[in-house]
């Protein structure tokens, strides 16, 4: 990590404290602070592609795109600070021929930050049809065209270094919510041995494209606390850069979901970043970062705004609803100038009763500059000591229904 | 037209020639060149919300919005000086309460830019049904609703002084092609007395936001020569600011179209705009140019564009064709810096067969683009005296399928 280090130095040469600390740590991760009142963190994690600061939000691009966005609206307006692809769509579409030829997935999409791919797991189990789990991996049929494909620990390792991600999710099985003790033991311990499988790939096949990768293990375990429990500690061992805890948000309540993710908090390493695996609404992204999670993805910014749903800073909106005909005032006057759209709520919901293609545009523009601007006010409130009293306000705040 | 001088005045303190011109002229329209080989020419329009230069193609912004494009963006990379909105679509949504309590279209839809309306006329009998035509006007159902509704001068006239349109289009009947002599002829001479009404309506209803809008006749006659004639010297004796060629580019073969785009040329005036509604294809650009035409619209570059067809500077694109699939080069380099694209003929070619949204966006950008460069080009040549040799090399150009 040297490289990176000499990077950071270059890039701090204002900052001597942080400066001399990132020397030190040596790391993919600093944690540049934990909350006294909770155990919310700030932190930054430094990829060859760019530092990310965290607590961070990371919008959704499964192949290769985030829904409706350019690159330039993405990284300018919404001021994502690493996307998320999907291994499984882009295996199917364009094709590893196709990343490989084009340098990875960063060149692909003209995406010069870091990105970060999922191990196709969850999609297998949710999109493939005749799938089938084996302890050699998963055999499934692709949900374009029928094809048969098989996903194991080896050639999802392989998918992503072929796609070049900053960050690789290793190749886990997520079990459904509920499952049956017995089902999330099994299905558990075969996560662990596919983990072990992951990481001894990625020691005899090196990146293609120059830079480095990090695989983040998955914890599993469902909703069983000494599974869990047992998960963390197995996923620890291992020493990654970094953490994910997954089968989470699932299905199972709000409250089940804190209560595991608090719990695999206390048990993950504190110097190493936590992912929780698609979460979600704003008010769990506060939640959840106050009990230690640094990295967020999901759907919801975008897949909900093309539904007309619109978070802002003073609350939930249905955009469609009569009335917004006439409200005049723009769709969220509480962003900072660079994501705050120069529209009106009227010009919006308009936009969304005709039809128009602009109105997906500009709702998952609102709704990803909102949640980059909500993690981003987490992350300065952590840094300041603020962060409790903030999110009390703000857990109220954002979940007003205008 | 006093106030828009004066504008000109402030914005040209560094060019005294075009200046000076502008003051003596005291018009909506300088022409400043005509081409010595053929008719075509270049000028100025000036409206209260900027100045436009021709040759221009107007991008179509139905409902108020140009499909998946946002207003910057026409703005800054299409470089869009006039859009085009239909007053059909705009009277049943938003609706004219909604429209009138923005402050008109621009304000609407943030456009600070010039717009021009059409009648509403071509799309009463192109997409309502249930349409019956009197002396009065039509009446008709609305395709979203069934509702019923009439369009006659006098209400047409009062809808587009409701968007605030710069430039209005008077009420007219539009035949089919192609049309019987008779049909055509009685249908001219229901257009020339709707004229006059809603010449009229427009004497006793002054603009309602603060600046001036000017009304364009519609020449028609179908497709024989001896209306064309008439409806020109009609059209040309009421002295509007500009003069529309309509009727044409409806299904009859482009040398037709040609053929009376010329004669309409011939008897129009000199110093008046002429807008060719409805056109056209690159090719049909460049011929109507030559013919002395000023102003186009037409949805091919946003339509063709969102099934994938391109329009380049080096020629037509089917993005969705294999050949792309691997192609790193840009989607079209030769594009000024502004419009220039910074994705690859694979990555949209990919974003097309994935069914992605992005597609819609870059394809309409990049064809539009297109369309703004080669009127922009068109005009340089016209300026430089260099017209006739760049058009026979530009037609060919333009029609290479690559």
């Amino acid at each position: 990590m040297v490289s990176i280090i000499s990077r950071s130095l270059l890039s701090c040469a204002n900052c001597c404290r942080i400066h001399v600390f990132l020397y030190m740590a040596d790391s993919f991760f600093t944690l540049q602070t934990t909350d006294t009142a909770t155990a919310a963190r700030a932190g930054v994690l430094h990829t060859d592609n760019g530092n990310i600061q965290t607590p961070i939000f990371m919008p959704v691009g499964t192949v290769g795109t985030v829904k409706s966005l350019n690159q330039q609206q993405l990284s300018e307006q919404v001021r994502a600070q690493i996307i998320l692809g999907n291994t499984y769509h882009l295996y199917l579409r364009p094709g590893i021929e196709v990343l490989e030829a084009a340098g990875g997935l960063h060149r692909f999409m003209n995406w010069e930050r870091p990105i970060l791919t999922d191990s196709g797991g969850y999609q297998v189990f949710s999109l493939a049809s005749n799938r089938k789990i084996t302890e050699e991996g998963a055999i499934f049929q692709s949900h374009i065209d029928g094809s048969r494909h098989l996903f194991s620990p080896e050639t999802v390792m392989g998918i992503q270094r072929s796609i070049g991600a900053d960050i690789m999710m290793a190749f886990d099985e997520c079990p459904p919510y509920p499952s049956e003790y017995g089902y999330a033991k099994t299905s558990m311990e075969l996560t662990h041995r596919w983990l072990v499988r992951c990481k001894n790939y990625l020691a005899e096949n090196p990146p293609l494209y120059g830079y480095s990768q990090q695989l983040f293990p998955i914890v599993q375990g469902s909703t069983y606390a000494d599974l869990r429990k047992a998960s963390c500690e197995f996923v620890a061992s291992l020493g990654a850069a970094g953490n994910a805890i997954g089968g989470l948000s699932v299905g199972e309540p709000d409250e089940m979901m804190y209560e595991h993710t608090a719990a695999c908090c206390s048990y993950l390493p504190e110097n190493k970043p936590r992912y929780l695996m698609g979460v979600g609404t704003p008010w769990n992204l506060l939640e959840c970062i106050a009990l230690g999670v640094d990295m967020f993805d999901c759907v919801m910014p975008t897949r909900n705004g093309r539904n007309g749903m619109l978070f802002t800073t003073q609350g939930v909106i249905n955009i469609r609803n009569k009335k917004w005909a006439q409200d005049f005032s723009l769709i969220d006057e509480g962003l900072p100038p660079e994501s705050r759209l120069p529209y009106t709520k009227a010009y919006l919901r308009h936009l969304f009763v005709a039809d128009e293609l602009l109105a997906l545009q500009l709702a998952s523009l609102q709704n990803l500059s909102y949640y980059l601007w909500l993690v981003g006010e987490a992350r300065k409130h952590i840094l300041q000591g603020s962060f409790s009293v903030w999110k009390a306000e703000m857990l109220l705040q954002c979940k007003v229904r205008l």
